[in-house]
């Protein structure tokens, strides 16, 4: 019986981890979860898992949740405190992360220092503070094990296998709605137009970073830290059908990779359950004859410069990667909220990483003054070029 | 310094089997060889590798050998004794075994009742006697390697993983040359036609195997014995481009395949490295991105019926894979003579299977009588088919 507790429990990951540990009840049991403000789901989870810790985003909503579950024995808490008790639960051998953005750093560096296995599906988490979060976890003795769908290709790709055997990794990109659009034309398609993902339905956010290739340059990033290997090692295939997951090449020449239906119940359960496997007969198997095709091509760097930006922070190191993910948080709201053009999201962040200074990382507090830094330099960015967008709308 | 003997060291295998063992002399030593007539390129062979034993068919070929080689301190042997010696040398570790056809099976026998690690390329020795062997190996506790492409690119997929992970392997097939073509012209393909195979280079025999899907079905009896599954779990799926060497779908619907530019050179130095990877940086990578696309078709059962006597022969048990693939080479020697038709093939096969009564396999010996019985009663059939050959002729 393995013992979970999972940070974002009544988001999509959350949701999807819950529903594993629902159809294997003899293997896993649930001892905390942490959600946001979606008091009505948590409740739901609270009755159905009973565990012994739960925590919201406010004390309002804690005290809300205590007022409506008057029997439920466990502690109801909120806040910091309360997504650290959630990461630290001294029951939980995994801790699912699956927060979204920065506010899952601190607890999943928590989780780190309290020796917990890292289910990891909170992508800032290594593109932020990989350098940091991987030092800890050496030093703890800790495993990290990855839950987005490209990075457990690589995981199960490369399990049983030695990093000295490995050549590269190829994270396959499904290359967005703009693959085949020319360059030229970038300038002025629209938001809706950049929220029409080909494979996989997401938040908009994600969206639009697949769309401009950041998404998969922020895989980069992550796959640089959790796999150990340099930049040079890392590299991108464009796969529009997204049926292909990941891939290893190995020094031999052989390429190992992972496909499947894009449903991250089947990463959510090879991490749940690592290194078993669980059988998923509800789901349909992955039938190749009907995918009729599956094609390849090189990622262009110089049509989606968000990629190249990816792969220059990681060269710059330090907090560069933090910088420029900060960055292009700015310019994607931005964009969505239609004061920029697509092509002003690369700009952007361009702009912000050559004027930022590299720092070293010493801890979490580094990274967020760097976070905070490129936040009001990329407003700053955004003022002069506000007008330019105004003229295209 | 892994010790090697190799069974057919003068042959496609063998050849590449050496080519691996000069490049990294310092991991590989040869103790022992064996071919059939090449005398000549087996002299150079035991001038560069200077084996303890080498072995010829011929009594007479081996004692040219010794006159041509009056200073070689090592034996020369001959015919079966000879295979044997070589197949057994007291410091051979690992025994590839890449004789071509049934010549095989009793030196590959007595190698693993040595103990000898068992590099398998000798596609007769599971497909005729794949029960026997895998039933000896298990009795000594010896491993069997696969170094045919898609074995191997399987073995390479599970490698890390549990077999009651496995839901079923898939074995790619090429689909040959008539993949598109009407099954009705079928009847009238010549001899050239079907020896165009569309990505390997191989022997005119295995060619007109992947031709009619023989081949695939000989692969589906030696993946059965191999990977110990039955024969629901391995399946077959059409790839044209041969870049997906094979396949394994997990319980959980994950899907590991590898693939790999068409040399045989990376799954032989996998095998001989096993559990390690050489490095193989004079090979060129796969490039995917020129690949253009990889499509996948469900095997046509009805216009390959070779494919479906394979999983019928499996499934009847005992002799009857034996039986299938002699008349299977009585078949095809007489297509490729001009004596029969294309569609005659699985004719023939069909006739003898149906009229064998399955036997228990308890020694080689009732495989070789199995085998006997299947070319009388092969001959037999086709002498009431070649007149419809002729009239096609």
């Amino acid at each position: 019986m393995k013992k979970l507790a999972i940070l974002g429990s009544t988001g999509s990951i959350g949701v999807s981890t819950l529903s594993v540990v629902e159809r294997f009840p003899e293997q896993f049991r649930v001892v905390a979860l942490a959600a946001g403000k979606n008091l009505s789901k948590l409740k739901e989870q609270v009755v159905r898992f009973q565990p012994e810790i739960v925590s919201l985003t406010s004390e309002a909503d804690a005290k809300d949740l205590r007022a409506q579950l008057p029997n439920f024995r466990g502690e109801i808490l909120w806040g910091s405190r309360g997504l650290n008790a959630v990461a630290t639960h001294p029951d939980a051998e995994m801790v699912m992360a699956a927060l979204v953005g920065a506010a899952g750093l601190a607890p999943t560096l928590s989780a780190i220092r309290s020796g917990k296995t890292i289910a990891l599906a909170n992508k800032e988490a290594l593109v932020i503070s990989g350098e940091l979060m991987t030092r800890e976890a050496r030093h703890y003795g800790v495993k990290i094990l990855p839950v987005d769908s490209e990075h457990n290709a690589i995981f199960q790709a490369l399990h049983g296998y030695q990093r000295r055997q490995v050549k590269r990794i190829i994270l396959t990109a499904s290359g967005g709605p703009f693959l085949h659009r020319p360059a030229r034309e970038l300038l002025e398609v629209s938001v809706e137009e950049a929220l029409k993902h080909p494979t996989w339905k997401m938040g908009s956010k994600i969206t639009i970073d697949s769309a401009t290739l950041m998404n998969k340059g922020l895989e980069v990033i992550e796959a640089r830290w959790l796999f150990d290997l340099p930049p040079e090692q890392v590299s991108v295939i464009i796969h529009p059908q997204s049926i292909v997951h990941s891939m290893v090449e190995y020094v031999d020449g052989s390429i190992l990779a992972q496909l499947g239906i894009p449903d991250m119940v089947i990463p959510i359960s090879y991490i749940l359950a690592y290194p078993e496997r669980l059988p998923l007969n509800h789901l349909p198997s992955l039938d190749l004859a009907a995918a009729a095709q599956l094609t390849f091509f090189q990622p262009n760097f110089d049509k989606f410069p968000c990629l190249r930006l990816a792969y220059d922070a990681l060269r710059h190191g330090g907090t560069c990667p933090a910088v420029v993910n900060a960055a292009n948080e700015v310019a994607v709201e931005n964009f969505l909220a239609g004061r920029i053009r697509f092509t002003d999201i690369a700009e952007l962040n361009e702009q912000v990483l050559c004027a930022h200074v590299a720092q070293l990382v010493t801890d979490l507090d580094v990274l967020f003054e760097a976070d905070r830094w490129a936040r009001d330099r990329a407003h700053a960015v955004l003022k002069r070029m506000q007008p330019r967008a105004v003229a295209s709308a």
